[in-house]
Parts: C-alpha cells; sequence; structure tokens
C-alpha cells in the first residue's frame, strides 16, 4: 500500500483506545502526519499525560502500519497528550477542564494524602493541576505543601478582587489555612464556611488547569452541597480505609453523590491504609485495619477500583514535612502512581462517555 | 485515745483526697460509722468509682487510725463512690451528673474508639453510663454496639415524645443511626443536624447518670456550637493522634473550647495509635504516625495528659464487630482502663474547683 495521509489514517483505524474502545482515528487522536519517502512521523495525542497504557498503543500503531501499509515504512511515533474535557462556556473556573472531588464520608482515611500525592503525581507527568482545599475547619493543604506561611497575593480585576493561588511543586494552591491564624479555630456555622468554599471557587485566579482538585472534609453537609450546587463535578475519587466502620460512612459518602438528584460520577475507589509491614519483616502483611474492604465496595456499587496504597510511615511523614510520598522514588511512589494513573484514565472514559455533569438544583 | 464517733473523724481530718488536696471529712466522704468495742467500721465515699488511688487512700486512713486512736482498733472499711456534680437545678438532663464532650477537630483519630471504651469501662466500675453519638454524618456508636439495627422506643409524656435509649453493655445510647437506614447518606445542611443533636439531648428519656459522653464529629463548627449552647458541658476529652497534622486540628479543637466566650473545661488530652507493636517483634514500636504529640500537646496547653493507647488490631476489630476492646482482658483494656479512671479523677477534680459551666450566649 502507497504511504500517505489517507493510507495511514485508513490503518490507524484499526487501532482503538482500549479504555473509550473507539479507534484513535475517530477519536481525533492522530495528528501532524508527515511522511518523506519511506519515512513516517505522527503523534498520537494521549486523553491523559499519565496514560498507563502508552506502550500498549504505540505499539499497536506500530503493528497496524506495519500490517496495512507495509514492513518497509520507517515510523516515529510521538506520544502526547491534551486532557479532556466536557466543561465548555461555563462561567464559573472557565479554564478548567475537570474538577475532581476527593472525599470519603468517614474522617482520617487519608483524602488529604491521596489528594496532595495524586495532584503531584499528574503535576509531574505534565498536567497543569491545581487544589481547592474545601475542610475549612481541619485544612491539611498548608502543612502537606509545607507552604503554612504563605499567603496569597490579591489582584484586581475591575470591582472583584481576585486571590492569587500559591504555587508549590507545579501546583496551584488555596486553602483557609492561607488565610487565618494556624492555631486558631474556625467556629463557624455551615454558611460562612460554605461562602469561604464559593471564593475559593469563584473568586481565585485558576487560569487554565487539566485537573482541578477539590479536598472535601468528612461528612456529606453543607460543604458537599455547596460544591455540588455551585459547579458541575467531573467525578469524585472515593477515600477509604478497609474496616467496617469506615465501609460505612464511605457507603453514605457514594450514595449521596450517586443520588438522582445529585449524580455526580464515582471516578473510583482507593482503598488507604490497606496493610502495615515491618521493614524486619518484609514479607509481612499487617491488616490493622482489615482487609479488600475498599475493593469490596467498589464491586458492591460496580465502580472501578482504583487501587491499593499501604500504611507506611514515610506517607505519614511526607504529610508532616509537606513533600509528598510520591516525591521520593520507591513502592510506595509506585503505588500512588498507579493510582493517579488509574484516575486520569476514569477522568477520560468519562469524558469521552458521558455529558457534563449537571449543576444540582437542590432546595437545601 | 478512745474510739468514737469524734475521734474517728478527728483521725481522719488527717487524710487528704490526693487529687482534691482537701481532707476527707471536710470533703464529705467519710459516711456509716460504726463502733462496737474495738471494732469500728466506716465508707469512704469517693467521687469516682474508677478512683485509681483508692488503695492508696484506704492505707492513709489505717494509718490515721492507728496513729491517732491506736493500734489495738479492728478496721473495716468500705470503699464506694458517688459521682459528684456542680450541674443542679438544670432544666435539660437533670438527672445527669456530667456531661463529657469527646472531640478532636481531626478526623479519624479513634473519638469514637475512646467514648466508646471509656463508656463501658465506667460501666464496668459500677457507673451509670450514657452515649450521645452526635456524629449526624458518620455515626459509629450502632456498629461498635452491635446494635445496629435495634430501633429505639418512644414514650409519651404530656404532649411530648421521649426518645427511649438503646441499652447494650449496661450503657445508654442514642444515635442517628438508629433512626435512618444504614446505608443512606444523611445529606442535611447544619440546621437540621443540630436540631437532631438539640432532639437527642432535650427529647430523650436519659434518666440518672453518672457521665453521659458526647461523641462529637469532626471540625468546629454547628454541631459543636450547638452543644455548648444547649448545655452546660462538664468537660472536653481531647483525642488526637501523634502526628503534625492531626495535632495542627486538635489545637484548633483546643483553642475553640478554650476561647473566652465557650471557657468549657478541658479534662485532658488522650494519645491514640501511639504506635505499633508486632506480635512477632514484641520489643519493637513502630512510631507510623509519630511519637509523643499528644503528651507535647497537652504540656503545651498546660492541661492534664490522660495517657496513651497504641495502635493494636483488637482495638479496630473490637469496634467492628461491636464489642469495645475493653471488655476483653490485656494490655490494650489496662490502656483503655488507665485513661478512663484519669478521666473520672479529672472530673472529680473539675468537679471540686470550678463551678458549672455556663452555658454559651454566643451569636452564631
Ligand atoms: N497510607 C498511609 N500510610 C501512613 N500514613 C497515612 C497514610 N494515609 C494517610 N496517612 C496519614 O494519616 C493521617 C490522616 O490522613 P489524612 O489527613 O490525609 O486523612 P483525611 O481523610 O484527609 O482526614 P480528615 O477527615 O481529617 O480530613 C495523616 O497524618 C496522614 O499523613
Ligand atoms: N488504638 C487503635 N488501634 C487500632 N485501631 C484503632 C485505634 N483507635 C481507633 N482505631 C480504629 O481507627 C478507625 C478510626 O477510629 P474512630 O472511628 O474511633 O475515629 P473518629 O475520630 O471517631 O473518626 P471520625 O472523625 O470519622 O468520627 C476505626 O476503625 C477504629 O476502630
Ligand atoms: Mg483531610
Ligand atoms: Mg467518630
Amino acid at each position: 500500500m502507497e504511504l500517505t495521509n489517507t493510507s495511514v489514517l485508513n490503518a490507524l483505524r484499526h487501532v482503538d483506545d482500549p479504555d473509550i474502545k473507539k479507534d484513535l482515528v475517530t477519536l481525533n487522536m492522530i495528528q501532524d502526519i508527515e511522511i518523506e519517502g519511506n519515512k513516517l512521523s505522527f503523534t498520537v495525542m494521549l486523553t491523559t499525560p499519565a496514560c498507563p497504557l502508552k506502550e500498549v498503543i504505540k505499539n499497536d500503531c506500530l503493528k497496524a502500519i506495519e500490517e496495512h501499509i507495509g514492513s518497509d515504512v520507517e515510523v516515529d511515533i510521538l506520544m502526547s497528550s491534551h486532557v479532556t474535557t466536557t466543561r465548555d462556556n461555563t462561567p464559573l473556573l472557565p479554564g478548567v477542564k475537570n474538577i475532581i472531588a476527593v472525599a470519603s464520608g468517614k474522617g482520617g482515611v487519608g483524602k488529604s494524602t491521596v489528594t496532595a500525592n495524586l495532584a503531584v503525581a499528574l503535576a509531574r507527568q505534565g498536567a497543569k493541576v491545581g487544589i481547592i482545599d474545601a475542610d475549612i475547619f481541619g485544612p491539611s493543604m498548608p502543612t502537606m505543601f509545607n507552604c503554612e506561611h504563605e499567603q496569597p497575593g490579591i489582584r484586581k480585576e475591575g470591582e472583584k478582587n481576585l486571590i492569587i493561588p500559591i504555587e508549590q511543586y507545579g501546583i496551584k494552591l488555596i486553602s483557609i489555612g492561607f488565610l487565618t491564624p494556624a492555631e486558631n479555630a474556625v467556629v463557624w456555622r455551615g454558611p460562612m464556611a460554605s461562602s469561604a468554599l464559593k471564593q475559593f471557587i469563584g473568586d481565585t485566579e485558576w487560569g487554565e488547569l487539566d485537573y482541578l482538585f477539590i479536598d472535601l472534609p468528612p461528612g456529606t453537609s453543607d460543604i458537599h452541597l455547596t460544591l455540588v450546587q455551585t459547579v458541575p463535578v467531573t467525578g469524585v475519587v472515593l477515600v477509604t480505609t478497609p474496616q467496617k466502620v469506615a465501609l460505612a460512612d464511605a457507603q453514605k459518602g457514594l450514595n449521596m453523590f450517586m443520588q438522582q438528584q445529585i449524580n455526580v460520577p464515582i471516578l473510583g475507589v482507593v482503598e488507604n491504609m490497606a496493610y502495615f509491614t515491618p521493614e524486619e519483616l518484609p514479607d509481612n502483611k499487617y491488616h490493622i485495619f482489615g482487609k479488600d474492604g475498599g475493593k469490596k465496595l467498589a464491586q458492591k456499587h460496580d465502580v472501578p477500583f482504583l487501587g491499593e496504597i499501604p500504611l507506611v510511615q514515610g506517607i505519614r511523614e511526607g504529610g508532616d514535612i509537606g513533600y509528598p510520598a510520591i516525591m521520593q522514588e520507591g513502592p510506595t511512589s509506585d503505588a500512588f502512581m498507579q493510582v493517579a494513573e488509574a484516575t486520569a484514565q476514569r477522568v477520560a472514559i468519562r469524558n469521552a462517555e458521558k455529558a457534563e455533569t449537571k449543576k444540582v438544583e437542590l432546595k437545601v
């Protein structure tokens, strides 16, 4: 077969994106085809910078060219990415492609830890990432990103004062912790907390972002309601630990987002603190908090399981010193990277399959 | 010295309650003196059924009788207890002597676990104990007391419907978990949650209790404000784990209760999940969540340290199966018992030293 633009596209129509289950040409993922003699180069524009199937797709492309055009073509494929979105023409957060809520129901299961590590993981893969710390009463982001003493700038835009997020490790961050003294309790009733969240969404200069993570507090109350009523959320990452009392609350969290009036897609479940392995006994797994609870919850509700993270002192230390564990190479960062890849993948699939989430109109 | 009512009382005036630092006679703790020949018997009425100094006080009494009356007296001392209170003539919860809030700021540090175990510990020592599960969005008491499927009865009293608490292991319990299906999320804004708490306080048949524990949710918002505005709280048990991100929130919790307008006494700090020891390495302590953070927090704020509880799989399992760890003999239940004793002791000291907590008049 002759090597032309058309023959290349026809060949690549035989390659499917394994997640979205449509071919790369239909998905508009083949770009910049260049042909010179028997030399071919093109770009595969993936839907996530952290695509776990990058190599699979590349190999499938090579095979398709060989099979449908010929084995004498010299092929050079550039794997790049362009994060997809369903958020078009939205007045709030217009430059933000995906809003990912990290939730649980239960307290202390690692929502903030997972948020911090996923955000850094995706930023390191080249994505533009931000975090809203929506935990007004127990903000963790300033500590987890070692920027407790930072103060966000303010930029006047017409009548409006825009908050400029703090930047750390390539992530844009906003937290009530930057605006109030660390030791003081914020003793507010719900409406005050909700209006702080609204400011973080509407009056903050987020610019262009591929992923904006929302680190939610425990529970299913004012902050959660205000979030889904203010802005269409792309999807939810549900964090749980394996034990029954945590699963009971995680279940409530799931049900909140899945209920018909709210209907925010669940990207998947992360099982945190899955087991502890002492350095001296590398083959032992102590299931202090139980076993497989998160996996079973995902199965029960037929939502994806994004992976498990063991209980590791380094993860806690990373949180305390403000240097997320993902930034140190080793099995722990591998575990977080897998969850980050799975999350980005689920966002891409969700964007390919589902329409934009609707902002919730609830009378509460 | 002749053995008479008066000589006995005079002798016992030399014995101080080591906590309250006043003598037993002044404190009205000597009762039922009986004399027959050289036989003397009396009752020491302690201020807590779980008094860790029981033996010390008993020995001090024996020594005082010997020293001030003579060594030929045959003494029989009955150690009993009568929990003290500063709550007199209160319209709400009139039969409840002490209201103990278990709080943290941070989620998942073990507030509910500590509540359950302290309550059972004190009940086993003979105290009358109740628990209000004030975590409306993540109630844990039904699971932790293995009574998830119980439904409280209702008793009509005049116009009012009184909720009858569930009883388990000798503890009276109320929780939103008894009133709503377990899987459903309670998606309420603050005022609804607050009115549930008010019902648990005002419309529930608590009867006579020595200690009513309030298991608080994380944060410092509606439920916390409603509690201190509805009823004068005897004191707060602050639970924290040792790491920085938990201490930051625990600190906020402390500050909330200590702030001048609220001013609820802090009974002390409990450090939970202090370290993990694998069965195979009984001499190793893994400080997964850090070391001594709770102790240091107590020192910094000059409040009592009530003790530390290690990270033990059996504690988690006890929570999941609804059989609090304190009910199984061993080092774990010893640790909880110590914290329970220290807490009861602090309540007695607080009642001896301080006037009743004022209900908070705050405009929030
Ligand atoms: N896999 C892990 N291994 C070790 N420590 C962990 C792990 N995950 C979280 N932690 C630690 O556990 C504590 C609780 O985690 P984190 O603060 O992220 O939970 P959370 O769900 O955000 O809590 P909250 O409900 O209070 O917001 C933190 O100190 C964190 O560093
Ligand atoms: N010392 C301990 N050792 C092992 N597991 C523990 C210990 N203390 C608490 N746990 C477990 O940790 C989990 C969190 O504890 P718990 O639910 O009591 O915390 P909490 O502060 O009440 O959480 P929330 O903020 O969600 O109300 C539970 O599964 C509990 O069984
Ligand atoms: Mg958090
Ligand atoms: Mg709890």
